[in-house]
């Protein structure tokens, strides 16, 4: 049978730690191409995996008869242009979160897919984590009874990411902590929760600790150094309250906050039962039964959410079927991002 | 010199374990009546101090010359009846916190307190904390630089105080968590920040793990056993997003809550330096200084709160002089959590 | 029906916060005399209690028919003398921990308690706590396995009681961390793994934090505020790596050190599940079931464990039935405790 | 200036992820060979980093003039082997940790290292730790007073290696959770502390939860799935006492152990402060100050200790003088390590 033909749209961080890997692994996936406007890293890619050609432009290979579909690696600021210039090429996309800078982008990237019938699938991983569906299984059974509160705590003490780089300049990144952590846990929250309307979004970011460039006092950083002489018009920290038409989400988040320890995790507070996720780990869960309560956390392997989701893309590719991270899901929490950072603006509360 | 006498009107939990025994020490008050409606507590008071006279109805002392201050230790829901009509008969009031039920009641105390130019001290013992008072300190000098957010848990697993009785009825307490605890966190945070006028409130909150009372599941309540058939019309928790012309504030509070432990604590977020205070103990800063990041845990003898809370009330008495803890400030915490519950019951953010 | 008639021996602290007030709650307890050789002591208690003689000479009751029973409340370094003298005139005895100073003290009251025939029983209260017997029945059950190592930490930054008086003092007090505090924890381990034999035991003792009375810095003292001309001839650390015939049992415990939170706590270690008890609290059991890896934190209502103590006398002395906190465990700890002392001593390990 | 010749034995993970590494970015070295007995990873080596060539037996090249120094990489049961025919051909030798499976091969290795002058270094990379050397600066400068306990806790829930295989097996790796972790604490502990000389050694090693090979319960595991029939005789726990010339030592280590999360530290008490240093990461000091008691947690850039540690060879190579890394040192944690084999085996206290 002929395989499927993958084109990787930016071959940078999230390509080659999550994307390729997952590709290379599965036997239905042929990378054909590698693109990237820096051509050196597209050259290495094809050098390393042994597979694929390198091209710059990814206008070059819209129309190629090699791509079936593509993974969007790049900078937030070219998602929604690069998906829907793919998706009207007949070709099915798996673009990397945020889905886009703004609900604007966003939404053209929904529409986009609507029109074409093509696949839009967005790279929000932790759909495919173990923890998150097994939460999700015990939501959805009734164990938490009613979850009528979900908090949000993503917060960090010194994590700016490359500061006055691409990280930290709203043009290229569409905000900070929000958009770019954020995301992950508000899309957690709304998967378990089974994807629930937003009704009114109050919320504040906070640009502190990042504004001095030189100033910054940190002890190592990931994205790479800081330029000096860069930009820093993003948030370094965020609150916020949504009320949804399920559960009230509340979230604190903050890439940098003069704070102790990390504190990553989400609360699910059920009538029932209350459960806390660990980010990036497992969870334990607080219920009461018969007559006695009880904190119980187990421990499981943990399988690789990357892998998980490259193999929805390629089935849901196969069978044309919608799955559980489509652009219909991630628009709403774009949609919620969009309206923290206008509420913040205004100084007061939307109701959507 | 003649002593001040002092009534107590309510001889219940806090003033045995507060007001009295720090009145018991101060040599210059002279405790003149107990009053209370179950005229064996008042009688037991007497017997158990070698002091002062029992009463039943605090109206008959209203005019005794015997009386110069009274402190009030009754339910919420009689706070600012007797309150005003002690500061009408021209005696000087201290009154338990919460000022009153709702912002209206306090309102009118505050009226009250500046038509008859009366003291009117609310109980707030934490702005005679040790820990509290070191924090504004630094605020004050600018250790922190600008606080642009202050984060508020007050988060407990169980610990409803006597379900189906006063302090879950609406009636009686005006309110649940927050009004019972969050207004101690909300206190300390309007004291450090330099009581900082509100601007926005959206708040919700949840009436959940009590509604059931005999289904409710715990280990030891304070406050005495549940009452079957008793009321149950109160937040068990609470969350709101406070923007004021200082820092915005985010609550997040739980008298219970499907959780682990405790999370007691409010974190002050500044530009320069950050702290986290655990409630009723110690606080540790966040900084930096000369390009290396720093934590640092001071520890340090606490003083009796109550006990400075006591006498500077005898104090403000002598000297007519307002206090840190006057009914102008108390009024403030009573308008934002009165908007809390009005922003829950609407479903969205209030103007103020 | 006749009550049964105690004497009180020390009208102390643990006299009035335990012993006393879990009689004066047994309805076939008359409390006949309270001795304490500070005479205004043993008369504020008759005042407080309302019944009962004051005495100040034990001895002076020995005989006394109104005495059936007595408890020893007294500094450690008269616990043996009194206890044996009541046992030889007839009575039964309840003596607080630690049983006495050394082991041949203790070894001398067992001898008085066999040749007698009385009762000895040692305040070693956790016998009577709630977490404490769901552990030791989670262990008889065989669900933890083989329970081959125990790990006991009793580690405090500042604890040192009444820096300079009789707790300080070897000739008063037999000790300090690991007399005071640790034949709490060790008798907890001997309890629930079967009161195993010990054979090896290498301790060592660290006299340094106390040594400097006037230069040591804490934030609380309990037992009353430092004597700076007195005495500090006691460890206020401790260390000691036990071989029974059960498990091995490793301590760690410490008055004061220099660390951060307290750490008290004992960890046992099954070849099927382990145990983390909290002291004085609650415990988290860590196991596997069907292949799953499971942390299980049961919560529970803690019974008084002092008027467990006192009914469990009780009920002895009307039985004539020995009880799990006879002197005949009590003395293993004993034997135990001073091994750690004598192998510091020589710098060597002993074999019992 | 011609180059340091250096030859690789073993090209397993610690020679990938921490020798070549550092070897290439050192501008003084040239890797002239990648040796293991499995051709296929030494070939491999060759191709990855594009320098050196492959052979199979280290025997080929011990007199080759192209080799200067070699990196032992292999399993502990031929380091001793290994190392002392390259010391005696001439060679310089950095061996990895432990330096060998005994004592008594360590000992030899000492004995090679004196008899032919040669550099023979072991791999115990915390010399070379940021935190490690503060921690060490502190203690010289006697910010700590006089340390008299240092207590080492290496406690993991599930980690055992490799169940089955080379980890597990005592004729391959001389031992389990001790000398492939414990090592480091000792070393760390040895190094701090002036490498004192120790005294008497009582221990004693558990080996439970690996033992039922197909029953072990874990989420993942390092080193390789179980191999169901290989071998399981080393220990997955661990508990000893030392007292050395300098601080008593006393430490409790696991592979695995029915408990809850990690506890990998070091606590240094000293009579003036102490310190816990977090393995792996930073550290807080606990200390008083002017009559107040203060934590401080500096947070700072960790340099790369397996960098530093190339780096620290080479520039031996280059100086012909010892360093802090030597045999010298390393054989005292050998002879510990021994004692408390034997100890356990004897069931009582060695005195050394």
């Amino acid at each position: 049978m002929k395989k499927i033909g993958v084109a990787v749209i930016g071959c940078g961080t999230i390509a080659n730690s999550a994307h390729i890997p997952a590709y290379m692994k599965n036997p239905e996936v042929e990378i054909a191409y590698f693109c990237d406007i820096r051509p050196e890293r597209a050259e290495e890619a094809v050098r390393r995996y042994g597979t694929g050609e390198a091209v710059r432009d990814y206008r070059d290979i819209l129309n190629s008869d090699r791509v079936d579909a593509v993974s969007v690696c790049t900078p937030n600021n070219v998602h929604s242009q690069i998906a829907i210039d793919f998706l009207r090429a007949g070709k099915d996309v798996l673009c990397e979160k945020p889905a886009a800078r703004t609900y604007q982008e966003a939404f053209e990237m929904q529409r986009a897919c609507h029109e074409t019938g093509r696949i839009l699938m967005i790279g929000v991983c932790n759909r495919f984590n173990t923890s998150v569906n097994r939460i999700k299984d015990l939501i959805d059974k009734g164990e938490l009874g009613e979850v009528y509160h979900v908090y949000i705590s993503f917060r960090a003490h010194r994590s700016i990411p490359g500061l006055g780089g691409d990280f930290t300049t709203r043009a290229v990144s569409g905000g900070g902590a929000l958009i770019d952590w954020g995301v992950h846990f508000l899309d957690i929250v709304m998967y378990c929760c089974g994807d629930p309307r937003p009704v009114t979004v109050s919320g504040q970011v906070f640009s502190k600790l990042g504004k001095d460039i030189a100033g910054y006092t940190y002890t190592d950083m990931w994205a790479g150094p800081p330029v000096l002489n860069g930009t820093y018009d993003v948030e370094d920290s965020v609150t916020a309250l949504i009320r949804t038409e399920g559960p009230t989400i509340t979230l604190h988040g903050a890439w940098a906050q003069n704070i102790g320890k990390k504190e990553m995790f989400i609360d699910f507070m059920g009538d029932k039962a209350g459960i806390r996720l660990d980010y990036g780990a497992g969870f334990t869960m607080y219920t009461a039964k018969d007559g006695a309560l009880l904190e119980i956390t187990p421990k499981f392997t943990m399988a690789n959410m990357y892998e998980n989701e490259i193999n929805t893309f390629i089935e849901c590719i196969k069978t044309r079927k919608n799955n559980i991270a489509g652009i219909d899901n991630a628009v709403i929490t774009s949609q919620i991002m969009q309206a923290i950072y206008d509420s913040s603006d205004k100084g007061r509360e939307l109701v959507l």
